[in-house]
């Protein structure tokens, strides 16, 4: 890489958009500096460079600025063709892992943040729709080792949520959808997945992330 | 191409989702065969090809379906490698063009249909924010021909529904976002866009798109 280049993320430390940026830079060998912005309080700076949707995490490459975190986690794949490459590339396959990224993005984690912290109307009905949407992650991933094959790719990276964080929501809301016994596809996915050590890095500690959430959202039970 | 290959597209014929897949087969020449779906009753096929939204379009290629239209977009493009390319090579413009096209899609398009036959107490918030999303999109296309630059391209594409469905929808739901005297911009782009003989080819009849929406969604003075 080019000495030169001056490659930034903004984001937020408990944020898995965020993290998805950060996760496939480091995946793929991209130094760079973070920079946190500020919870309840956006900065400046993201005003400055995401000025749509005031929204982490925002990519600034050279002064110029990208965000929506799939659409960022595309420009590092196109930007560094490095020996680790998220998208397959075969354009079936691509498409597949675009649908399925796509598939989690939209359906499945909207589905489960409403099942733990939506209005309560409409929380039996999320949570049969999360409860689906992993059902067909569970059966979309099968045996493979990861969503992208043998290495972690476009789908997982998404899939973070999903990975670490679905577990300390489920904890903190006191809403449980996916049980091992019911997903173990996931939940051998999920293990395998945290426990690589360029996502462990960036992953935020556990307990911190925990009460956070319980800051933020409070539990089930206080609604 | 290959005289073998097999590539059908699945629709609707009101459907903007739709209608994109088809642009962009007729825009880089790829001779395609469409099979129209039943409106209000999903047939068996695309139960078959698109079992997880039950939703059109579905392309289906050599046997192979892929659905969620941006999708399938892309699909196309990475496969055939016409003459005519919709989205750009540089990695920084390509991913400009994909943050423009989610942002219509996710973000216009839904306020924009909610304003006009959302439920009622959401219709003021919503239409605001209509008004908002093609504010951006007026600036953004500033006086350029089309989103793409010279050529229609992937954002043109995703915004077919304001190229054309808008004006029929402001019509027949009786509900005013978009004008000449506001857009003056997008109503360049817009008469532009549908005059264009490829994109003319594919796009349904005015009229009876009207009767269409009227029927399925009524107007906001019978709400």
């Amino acid at each position: 890489m080019n000495q030169d280049e001056q490659v930034k993320v903004l984001g937020l430390w408990g944020s898995p958009f965020s993290k998805r940026v950060e996760i496939v830079l480091k995946l793929k060998g991209i130094p760079y500096e973070y920079i946190e912005d500020v919870y309840g309080n956006k900065s400046p700076m993201l005003l400055k460079y995401n000025p749509i949707h005031k929204k982490v995490p925002v990519l600034v490459h050279n002064g110029r600025s990208i965000a929506e975190s799939l659409v960022i986690v595309e420009y590092i794949e196109d930007t560094w063709k490095t020996s680790y490459m998220i998208l397959p590339q075969d354009p079936y396959e691509r498409a597949m892992a675009r649908f399925w990224a796509k598939y989690v993005d939209e359906k499945v984690m909207v589905a489960m943040w409403k099942a733990c912290w939506g209005p309560k109307s409409e929380r039996e009905k999320e949570t049969k729709e999360a409860y689906e949407g992993l059902k067909y992650l569970e059966k979309e991933l099968g045996d493979k080792h990861f969503f992208g094959g043998e290495t972690i790719g476009f789908v997982d990276i998404a899939a973070d949520f999903i990975g670490y964080w679905l577990g300390i929501v489920q904890e903190a809301s006191g809403v449980t959808i996916m049980t091992a016994e019911e997903f173990p596809n996931l939940q051998r996915w999920s293990k395998e997945f945290i426990s690589n050590n360029f996502i462990k890095e960036v992953l935020p500690p556990k307990q911190k992330l925990a009460t956070l959430l319980k800051a933020q959202f409070g539990s089930v039970t206080s609604d």
